[in-house]
């Protein structure tokens, strides 16, 4: 059995926590709130994140971090983005071995440019770390921690590791696959809230699901461009980790991204729909940093730039969507050939 | 401008009659019951078929099909499947020139295997047919009838006649794109019926969005691999007439087969849903197609093999959905690279 320490008592850690304790590891879950974590431990419940979710009595809350990690061998690493750097900084100080770290995180960090792989590289020094794997995949964190079947792919550049996280988690209801290929698993990852943003603008404007179709094919092909030229395997954007993320968090009204776009397609102006969501939205961050990228590789991200230009130019989404449908015509696989042939 | 008849004044027909007469060409429209073509002729609606839509006044109804098809240059054919080879035997004892014909129907014949191109050319004598195209994509009827912004690929082995459909439909509401892998793009449209069947299966059950989305995405993984089998472009599933119909078609409730499975999933057998259901549903006749198909091609199809237990062998349908889920550990790509390798 391992000894896992799952940092982040969000919706989708508490989740995860739930797999790990249901398949009889010991898993302990660290939270900076410390009302929280006695809730965990007290009550069984995290009723902010999961509501009407009963926890097992197993999984221990942790507010001490040192104490958290004391003896573990893998930290599964369920923060967002933004906080990622600073959460690992605190960790090392207290790391007293190797460990295998998994990430759930999607983001990319706008102007370094760098997926949370290589972020954690940077910052756990190689003495302090077994491998990275990345666990990625269609999930509502509700839904999981019901036990609603759920498939999601772990992957890391060493296959061992990702399978060490497939036994780790893998059950009737949770299903894991693995995939080589983390650079294609981090960005689609990331990328899908891009789109999702892009749906929910769609949606918001009276488009149909005709049009949020498009949105969601055609941006598979540019996440897949994108992909593509930064080393990652083409077949990585035709699965889990790919269309299937992106479907989840295009089509549900609970996606915090599809709700911003919303907003956005009504006529509320970013800041207004910031103030409104009151959280954060990883595909603003992301949509910035996937523009940058863009540029910085050459690729052509049509539907990335018209978020881009809605988001941080103040472009009305009605001329960006019609400006997307306005292009001139095109063979459909053009856009994946002109790489390939490229390259 | 060019002279059309659509075959068929069903829902599609109609719409592709309205994105045709909004582009100014000559527009006729076959429908077999009069009292339907005059409500065309007199009205300008198609109250049955579109509820509440206005349809040009160049839209010629007809009921007479040697009038409605002489000396026009191009055929739309959009009946069902089922009803397609009747239809063309009747076309060619009319026809006295060559005409494009471009069909918009989503199966494959079971038994025969013949994908609706193949059944077109063998009904139709080569003197009789310039080119034959396939327009496939995430299209709702009632949506392309309203103007909403709808994207579909135009594919035929002779991409110059994919060209002459995209010319005759682009416009700034219904963009077209050409694909010349008319394999795929056949494959895709009719296989996505049997993957709607099991996303209803899904919610009829009360499972998730992460199911569905693992359904979705498993389900285009093993329609990939028949296709690529079958002579199809792998890029051709990861367009519009593949994951963007898929999703669409998935994730919509006015979906027939997507009602008919979520019946199914609620525990009626197949005569009830049929009986409820009182239309045809696409899907079923696939679905024995297709699980034809790939034991004929030696493919591995879980999902199609699930359902045609459930249609046909009286499986349980939450038995059926559990047996996927427990299958044996697995690579995402393994099933992507067996075929790859093998072939």
């Amino acid at each position: 059995m391992g000894r896992c320490t799952v940092i982040g008592a969000g919706s989708w850690g508490t989740a995860l926590a739930i797999v790990l304790a249901d398949n009889g590891h010991e898993v302990r879950l660290w939270g900076h709130r410390e009302d929280q974590i006695n809730e965990i431990n007290s009550r069984h419940t995290n009723e902010k994140y999961l509501p009407d979710v009963e926890l097992p009595t197993s999984i221990a809350g942790y507010f001490d971090l040192e104490a958290a990690i004391k003896d573990i061998d893998t930290v599964i690493l369920a923060v967002p983005t933004k906080a990622i750097r600073e959460v690992l900084r605190s960790l090392v100080s207290f790391l007293t071995g190797k460990v295998l770290i998994c990430h759930v995180s999607k983001g990319i960090e706008p102007d370094t440019l760098k997926r949370i792989s290589e972020m954690i590289l940077e910052e756990v020094p190689g003495h302090l770390v077994e491998d990275v794997v990345v666990l990625s995949g269609p999930s509502h964190a509700e839904e999981v921690s019901r036990r609603q079947p759920t498939t999601v792919t772990a992957s890391s550049t060493n296959i061992e590791a990702a399978e060490k996280i497939q036994d780790l988690f893998i059950n009737q209801h949770f299903r894991v696959y693995t995939n080589p290929d983390i650079i294609g698993v981090e960005i689609g990852g990331a990328l899908k809230n891009i789109i999702a943003l892009g749906a929910g603008i769609s949606d918001g404007l009276g488009f149909g699901d005709n049009a949020k179709a498009a949105l969601i094919t055609r941006g598979l092909a540019e996440i897949s461009r994108l992909g593509m030229k930064m080393g990652a395997n083409p077949l990585t954007f035709a699965g889990l980790a790919g269309i299937g993320d992106l479907i989840v968090t295009c089509t549900s009204v609970h996606s915090r991204n599809w709700r911003a776009g919303n907003l956005l397609g009504k006529g509320h102006n970013l800041d207004e729909v910031l103030n409104n969501m009151g959280m954060v939205v990883e595909g603003v961050r992301t949509t910035k940093a996937a523009y940058q990228l863009a540029k910085k590789e050459n690729i052509e991200m049509p539907i990335t730039n018209a978020i881009y230009d809605i988001l941080f130019n103040n472009c009305p989404p009605k001329d960006a969507v019609e400006g997307l449908m306005g292009r001139g015509k095109t063979h459909e696989m053009e856009d994946f050939y002109l790489t390939y042939k490229k390259d």
